[in-house]
């Protein structure tokens, strides 16, 4: 299954994309429900202790085998925990990025270690007469089921279940269950928590430390001892360990209590040092007989509260729990899912394997934000620590839609995660010598943490991100308090960053220009008017300008407020109009297309079909400067502010920019093909829409960026909600008016769907000849079908005939080649072929 | 005398500079042929330490006082001797610098304490009665005398000469004499070499271990034991240390004697460790007594070859010096030096301080590339370790013009050593997916060693910088032998790199382009079209194909071991000519102005008179993204362009161009004064070009970077001689032909110099009416005096009439304010003011 780095943008190889090729079902069967794996393989370690890893957005455990070896990487890990570190840069200059941020492992409570006749048991060696380990969607639960004949001859089944509660946020339960089949045998169970932040089985760090495979897109390795042991207790048969992080200062206490089931006078022992809590439960067993030990383990960090404090939080946790008791608590998980999908479910009728996947990408969102709170969502969610744990602009632009149509109070609490950042964000636009302020590109505590400003700090378009977002949210909730507080103390103070920081050309059209900054499309940097940071931050001056004279109008008490708290001057809100009016949008009449900046056609282009697949992803191939100065792209851009800015564009402008970008657009960053989906759809490239849903939807399933190890790419699971929804679903929110625009791929039956609205709750079922809309609870409401206005209420559900789904194109573009633009192929030089002609 | 950073390039503030300010003449009096002191100070020691260093090009010692204490940095450095190490990226990418090298501080021969009963000299501390300190041009000795009286009451007088040979290359030659002139004493002296590197008194390194101060302009600080012991005993009083670097396996030998003059008996006893000698000569002296120490120090280092069999070198350089004696070798160094001068001296008769100033400059060239040979000269040559040791462009556009024409034996040494470069010079041309080579931008031993590719690896412009170089070089002298071998195998291997770099658009006009690289000016980065590196690629393009096309029609053996060698082919030939013909070359129709690069003009102007002297340097007081967003320049650069490929512009063109560049050039580099000065001179700002002469000139002896602790700045010398001959004397040599159109200060009387030219030595002499050319040897030459041919032979003077001196412009140029350039300022936001307003 690990195939290496793919490229899920770039279509070929591998058209059409083998959806039933991309999981073995031998290993993998089709269930709709759950994934489940037959064979237990050591090959690709990495990727499955993502694919099983379980989560609630708080707390996250990959899913290493329960005996701890082998593994790719332990990782156990809280959201926002982590530890800084001062970035040293090679060549430092004024104002980069001073404070380095990862995210901790903390202590591993999944270890459970079985010996039978003082016999371990190790998968990669074991003789396993049956194996099964499933991830069950909708009792939000890991389980394990295999039965082992031990060298010396005994026969048992071995049963253990790992959940991560959704309804106790600091909780993760688990069971090990162990029946004798055949034999007698003294049988050892240790159940540990152990802080392995030193120890040499942690293979991954050690390999970082090494230095060797620089990927920028790991975590930074770090060479000190991470966590300070403040506290190591036993409390009866309660274990506790808490920490400082050595330079961040956060706290953490875990505390971890077993109960043990067996039918007989098992001996249980606890001991508890620093760095480890040790429960050891010892019998002999025999044929029949059943031990079953269930472990409550608690985990509270904070930025500063003193380790014991936390350990009461995890007392409490604990006492809670265990009160409840395990199979409550599986209860509660199993409602806690229900309603979740009732709220986020997609179907794809008559379809099993994708629909499969689809609930696999579904419950990673699950997993990703269902009690991430005021936490950010980091871009591998608490499934790996790639990219250290950072929050990007993921959470806003690929996560955020689909709270706030499905989960909308989560979405606001996201968004006061950035509303609590405003105080950082002023002062590093203040460091930028601007006004306003300006978000982090990658941040965990709120100071910029990109150490390459180029592809980091540059993205000055984050800013617009996060109103977009506020905007989505508040489109679909009305949430007038949100915008009267949050909303607008980030509508104005972004819109400020933006005015500050676009000017007026001295010319005659006296145009808004936005010069030196990079837009999405990481492999094309420091730019002068960028298209999409040009259109988002005209977004968001307008947005803010109107927001308050809404406010202005409506509310002048809050009005008043924003005056007197952030310094809100009427003339600043016609300066935005103004900006956002001049603003300066790029287009080109030769190509008939939008340049993405201003400098971008004049480059060379990139042959994409003449590199050797072995030279991708062309970041760790090629120099920036190589990448630079061709016309490639990492990610869409244009294209993705077609999207994100459709309503400005016509169809007809989509649809020659998406050909124009599409063919240049290596897919090497897993946040491009859900959008080309998207737009894909919406132009009418039918299939090729339907191949990016697929490589959006199986990136971490079939690993096709070579890099699910790092964990699961939370925001292409958010993409692949939105290429459902709004890309095959057509739905789109724009001035107040929800409409559906559907592009249901020819070979789907249906495809249903259900959304928030303005506290109404919408079903939405897709066929090929209509779509039918039905109210839940709440309404009526008015939706727009492609042209037709439709008043949907509670009495009946409402139906309209589709004519047909949009124009549909064949195949793919053209290569730019072919419609006379000349590529290029940036080359190796054999330097010795060269300089060395044969004589 | 330390003014913290100046801002030599933009002339406000203080202007006119005041040249009788810039050294205070109670300290450091007038005189024409030496640098003296008067008195001491420990307040500016730092920069006195790099006035006061001798220096040979291969060898240097800083001007420590001989006692060792106190220093701001103790250095005595061998060029070219260095140590690697492991370049960490904050965040890495493909084909980033990887090894960093950083000049090594070898052990130190410069102490020898004194002690009289028992109490130390030290100068900070100690009662003086004379002083004086001075450093001699002619006999390229330092010299220092003083008068001490003791807190005991003993006086003595103690002298002591310093010098670096330049005929005994590898030998530093110090003398201490003891005079006691009152009182009865034990008087000993401690002479040491001393290898300090982890010593506690290495004042600098520490500070730059603590990561204070993150000046991208200093070395890099090492963190681990760099000199392996490799050798340290006695053979006779001679004393041997012998080390090999840790990473870079450079090996080192330094060997030191002694020789002991007095009338009477002193003990003299030598003892020796891994990291010091040590003689101590103790006697008891009475007035009218002389004590008298001899110190010869040699050093040998090499890439590779064993230390011990370097001491054997160093045995063999310190046998003949002994033999040659002290005063043999004072002789040797004056008679040399004589010779230097002769070839090289520039008179401003009847301008003292100006003169000393100017000598001070040349004295440097000397001590940066007297015995430099096949080696780099430094940015900061052999007097600091600012740079890291590194050799940069400096070399070829700063300092081999002054070789070429004053001593172009030196200047075929400089070009071998880039000419030994290029086969890594290929290797990272391959790194970067380009054919031919690339060199670096900065390095010691080849590799690249630019940490910051926007400013480093991105300048490509070094290619052409080589070439215009080896082009110099070639007119100066006719070099066949070198531009059938070293010469074409340049030219050609650095014509593929732009042949391959550029592109021709694939537009009607087939214009070929250079996209994504970096001029001379580091406050723009990565641009397409820059102005100065298009001009001198077409200036290398074109250049290589005529080479290649005379040696193909004068000389075929010599064209096919090109063929043969670096398998050139006529193809090529007639490439490079195509890419030269079409180069793109930018121009402002509605500014008529050159633009710096494709979009420099669209950006926003930094209103420099604006920006507080307390933020600049602006690199150390804004983000790299504000500076570049902006019109705003760190040194000349298309004004640059107007100076090297001047013969492609009009007057007119020049005189707008430096219009408009002028005030937005800051001069933070010290690169850009003596090229804004010429340019001044040229297009008829006399008295601005002689601004922008005396900030070049006293750069260091008035401190105006504030950094002259790191050594002095070597091309800001070689720029001196170039704004006195090409600038005020107006000299050029293109297209075969030298000329001459001056333009002498108006309050100067009289400018002279020699040039070499083809063999024959040209003396020109300089009034406000007449210039005087002599041929001193060889010849004749033709020459051409503003418009007028005149033949220079060896029967008399030639003599010619000026009518004028140029177009005279008073005053500077406007602001860009003023010609309706809207200018910005980048600001600062008090946060608390903006977002707390008074209530």
């Amino acid at each position: 299954m690990n195939r290496g780095p793919g490229s899920p943008g770039e279509v070929d190889p591998a058209y059409p994309f083998d959806i039933d090729g991309a999981l073995d079902p031998g290993r993998f069967p089709i269930d709709e429900w759950a994934l489940e794996e037959t064979e237990y393989s050591s090959e690709d370690l990495g990727t499955t202790e993502t694919l099983f890893a379980v989560a609630n957005g708080y707390l996250g455990l990959r899913g290493n085998v329960e005996e701890g070896r082998i593994a790719h990487t332990h990782g156990s890990f809280v959201n926002g925990f982590h530890e800084t570190w001062s970035i040293q840069h090679a060549e430092d200059a004024f104002g980069f990025a001073k404070v380095g941020q990862t995210l901790v492992h903390v202590p591993d409570p999944k270890l459970i270690k079985l010996y039978v006749n003082d016999e371990p048991l190790l998968l990669s060696e074991a003789d396993c007469e049956e194996y099964s380990r499933r991830l069950d969607f909708r009792t939000g639960t890991l389980e394990r089921d295999l039965v082992w004949r031990t060298p010396s001859g005994v026969r048992l089944r071995v049963r253990s279940t790992r959940q991560v509660s959704f309804t106790e946020r600091h909780l993760a339960l688990m069971t090990f269950e162990v029946t004798m089949l055949e034999g007698v045998a003294p049988v050892t169970i240790s159940s540990q928590l152990l802080n392995r932040q030193d120890g040499e089985d942690e293979y991954h760090v050690a390999l970082a430390a090494l230095g060797e495979g620089d990927d920028p897109r790991q975590a930074h390795a770090l060479d000190h001892r991470v966590l300070l042991p403040r506290l190591s207790k036993m409390r009866g048969h309660r274990a506790y360990l808490g920490y400082r992080c050595a330079h961040s200062e956060m706290t953490l206490a875990c505390a971890v209590e077993h109960q043990v089931e067996f039918k007989g006078d098992p001996r249980v022992n606890t001991e508890v040092d620093d760095d480890r809590s040790k429960t050891i439960i010892h019998t002999r067993m025999s044929p029949g007989q059943t031990l079953k030990v269930t472990k409550f383990a608690a985990f509270h960090s904070s930025r500063g509260v003193p380790a014991d404090e936390l350990a009461d939080r995890c007392a409490r946790t604990l006492d809670r729990s265990i009160k409840r008791g395990a199979s409550g608590l599986a209860d509660d998980q199993r409602d806690w899912l229900k309603d979740f999908w009732a709220r986020s479910d997609v179907e794809v009728t008559g379809r099993p394997r994708t629909q499969q996947a689809v609930r696999w990408n579904l419950f990673q969102l699950a997993q990703a934000t269902g009690r991430v709170e005021e936490h950010g969502v980091a871009a591998k969610g608490v499934t790996g620590d790639g990219y250290g744990g950072h929050y990007f602009w993921d959470t806003e632009i690929y996560v955020m839609p689909f709270c706030s149509y499905t989960n909308p109070r989560q979405a606001r609490s996201l968004l006061r995660f950035r509303y609590m950042m405003l105080p950082k964000a002023r002062e590093r636009a203040s460091e930028l010598s601007q006004r306003g302020a300006l978000f982090p590109w990658r941040t965990i505590n709120g100071d910029e943490a990109s150490a390459y400003y180029a592809a980091g700090t540059a993205q000055y378009h984050i800013n617009a991100d996060v109103v977009h977002a506020a905007s989505q949210y508040l489109e679909a909730t009305g949430d007038w308090d949100f915008l009267c507080r949050e909303g607008a103390e980030l509508a104005i103070e972004t819109a400020r960053l933006y005015a500050d920081l676009g000017f007026y050309k001295p010319n005659g059209t006296k145009s808004f220009h936005i010069f030196g900054v990079t837009g999405p499309d990481e492999y094309t940097t420091v730019v002068n008017d960028n298209l999409f940071t040009n259109l988002m931050a005209r977004f968001n001056l307008r947005r803010a300008a109107e927001a308050m004279e809404v406010i202005r109008e409506a509310d002048p008490v809050a009005y008043q407020r924003l005056q007197r708290v952030v310094g809100l001057r009427d003339e600043e809100i016609d300066e935005w109009h103004k900006a956002a009016s001049a603003m300066f949008i790029p287009y080109d009449d030769v190509l008939a297309v939008h340049p993405q900046d201003d400098a971008f056609l004049d480059k060379e282009v990139w042959d994409l079909l003449d590199t050797p697949e072995e030279k991708r992803p062309l970041l760790l191939h090629y120099h920036p400067l190589v990448i630079y100065r061709h016309q490639v792209l990492k990610q869409a851009d244009v294209v993705l502010a077609m999207f994100l800015q459709g309503e400005y564009f016509t169809q007809d402008e989509k649809r020659r920019n998406f050909e124009y970008y599409d063919p240049i657009t290596t897919g090497d960053s897993s946040l491009s093909a859900c959008v080309q989906s998207i737009l894909a759809a919406e132009v009418g490239y039918a299939e090729l829409a339907l191949e990016y849903f697929k490589r959006a939807l199986f990136v971490d399933l079939a690993d096709l960026q070579g890099n699910t190890v790092d964990g699961v790419h939370v925001a292409s699971t958010g993409g692949v909600w939105a290429t459902l929804v709004q890309g095959f679903g057509g739905m789109r929110d724009t001035w107040g008016v929800l409409s559906f625009d559907p592009r249901l791929p020819a070979d789907w039956d249906h495809l249903g769907f259900s959304l928030h609205r303005q506290g109404a709750r919408l079903r939405v079922d897709l066929t090929q000849s209509e779509i039918t809309l039905t109210l839940i609870s709440g309404g009526p409401l008015q939706v727009r079908v492609v042209d037709q206005r439709v008043i949907v209420s509670g009495d009946a559900p409402t139906v309209v005939t589709l004519e047909d789904q949009g124009p549909v194109i064949r195949g793919r573009p053209p290569r730019l080649a072919d419609i006379g633009v000349v590529p290029h192929v940036a080359h190796d030089v054999d330097i010795d072929d060269l300089h060395l002609p044969a004589t």
